[in-house]
């Protein structure tokens, strides 16, 4: 009898995104039972004929005609909106994406964004070789974290970690989400996403880690960029599409926000002379919130964790939502 | 009967670093029996002549000569390196430091610029108006914290605070001091200054907190730089004198160090074309490492509290050591 197999495409020019043969090593010795393939991106459609369970980064809706035995796609990533959710739900295939270790290098890279603006460490490169002396400059410009506010939307498992590094500093948090848990929980003050406008109103620093779904477009428009407490501090770590990239930069060069730090933006990358990239009180990061060297490690223990669960029948953590579109009767 | 005099030249552009009329009538409601008189500093050296205590920034040798009642000068700042301590020994006059909240802004300095640097934040800012995407660079350069050693260099109150701090990120903290605890304590790897060769060989952070006294000047010297961990990175928030600018450049360029930032430097300002201000992987704050909204409340707390002490006959807080020079004689 033949063992069910599991087909892997984990290459990256990044060692720790990819696959390692130590990795291969251990999921066999945890799986003897299991038949694991490995393979790149242009023999992933072929190869899909046998597989029972894909663990990938890419997977196209076309590849679903080849994989009559799949059941389940895996992705190693935080997001699932690259991934045919609606065509796999369709042809009856699990989708999963990864959580619980994306928060630790989210957490990092927030903190440094922040702490560059508070401490006006973006400001002092800037001018380190240009000016004399600028402390009074940044004396007046600068704020404590000890005792501000961070707001963050879309506060889910991400945003917990994000949450316990802020209050090490001493901020108050709050988390804003569709579904708040009913008791305080993480230290954090938790608000339901139809009062957003109040809960940005009181913020020194608002997060945006809102995943891309129709509900989160442009989430982030003129009216909520002007709920924003004046001088406040926008980071957007989620997705591009969940803002309003003319209302920041309205509100950025009205003065009402003290500064904007992207991790996501659209187009990426933004054209050469686009004005979010000229902007003196913008930083850009190349998407590189999550980057961590112990990526894949860890995906591969959900990963195992998650197999454990398929092979012994029970639910699979991580399942895709499978998207709704907003329905195109608006009237009564 | 007169009442004592406390004399206070607190004067400063920015009002978290002045005395304020809240300040004065807290200290004048706590201290009944006591006569606050505020001066500028141009004043104060006729006001001395009635002063038993001055509490300011600034206070200068030849200003004992007038102040035959002086008991105590007290400082607001961390270090007394700028105050003539051998003098006011010698005249009779104790001198104290502030500590215990100058930690807390410092340890966010800190961490922001460590995490500029190691989330490729900096190098960010530096390129985003120039180059199309640097995702590839970024991901050879970064490092995670978690995971990471940090080693400070004169580890009292200050370092601790950037231990908690560090250590909230998930960070391993050796901390190196001439008297180490015995036990373990605040999560530290204590270490002889006997042995910092060995503390630095193993960080991939080194942050200099030393104080300035003939024991540590230039204590970086090229030797201690060659003992750092190849790619590791240096923060000086400390004093200028405890490092040797042109072995820290030497180290830099030859790649030996990721990189730099220092919020002291000699001279202050560094001249126009100072190489450590076109370094590329060198960011300097004009001495900003301590720039905190409740900087004054919680000096005046200090200050009140060893007021207490003075008054009651018991030991003040903060006494500075008295600088001994170096002896002449080095032979037997």
């Amino acid at each position: 009898m033949n063992r069910p197999v599991v087909l892997i495409s984990l290459k990256s020019p990044h060692s720790f995104w990819q696959l390692s043969a130590e990795h291969e090593r251990a999921l066999s010795a945890a799986f003897p039972d299991i038949e694991f393939r490995t393979a790149s991106e242009e023999d992933v459609p072929h190869l899909l004929t046998d597989a029972h369970v894909y663990f990938g980064w890419r997977f196209e809706s076309s590849w679903l005609r080849d994989a009559p035995r799949l059941r389940w796609i895996a992705s190693p990533a935080a997001g699932t909106d690259h991934l045919p959710a609606a065509e796999a739900h369709s042809a009856g295939v699990a989708l999963t994406r990864s959580y619980g270790f994306h928060g630790k290098p989210m957490a990092e890279h927030a903190m440094g964004l922040i702490l560059g603006f508070s401490r006006g460490l973006f400001m002092s490169q800037r001018v380190q070789r240009n000016r004399t002396w600028w402390k009074n400059d940044l004396a007046e410009g600068f704020f404590d974290l000890a005792g501000a506010t961070m707001t963050i939307v879309g506060c889910g498992s991400i945003g917990g970690h994000l949450a316990r590094a802020a209050r090490a500093f001493g901020m108050d948090v709050i988390g804003v989400r569709r579904t708040p848990p009913v008791a305080a929980e993480g230290g954090i003050t938790w608000m339901h996403t139809s009062v957003v406008h109040q809960a940005v109103s009181v913020a020194d620093v608002v997060v945006d880690l809102l995943p891309a779904t129709p509900a989160t477009d442009r989430f982030f428009d003129p009216d909520l960029f002007s709920s924003c407490k004046p001088r406040s501090l926008f980071l957007n770590l989620g997705r591009a599409a969940t803002v309003d990239q003319w209302a920041l930069l309205a509100a950025l060069s009205a003065g009402h926000l003290r500064g904007a730090a992207l991790d996501v933006f659209d187009p990426k990358p933004l054209p050469a002379r686009h004005p979010l990239r000229l902007h003196p009180r913008v930083v850009l990061t190349p998407k590189s919130a999550t980057l961590c060297r112990t990526y894949m490690d860890e995906a591969v223990a959900f990963f195992a964790d998650n197999l454990r669960r398929h092979l012994a029948g029970r639910p699979l953590n991580g399942l895709a939502e499978v998207p709704t579109t907003r329905s195109p009767i608006t009237g009564g």
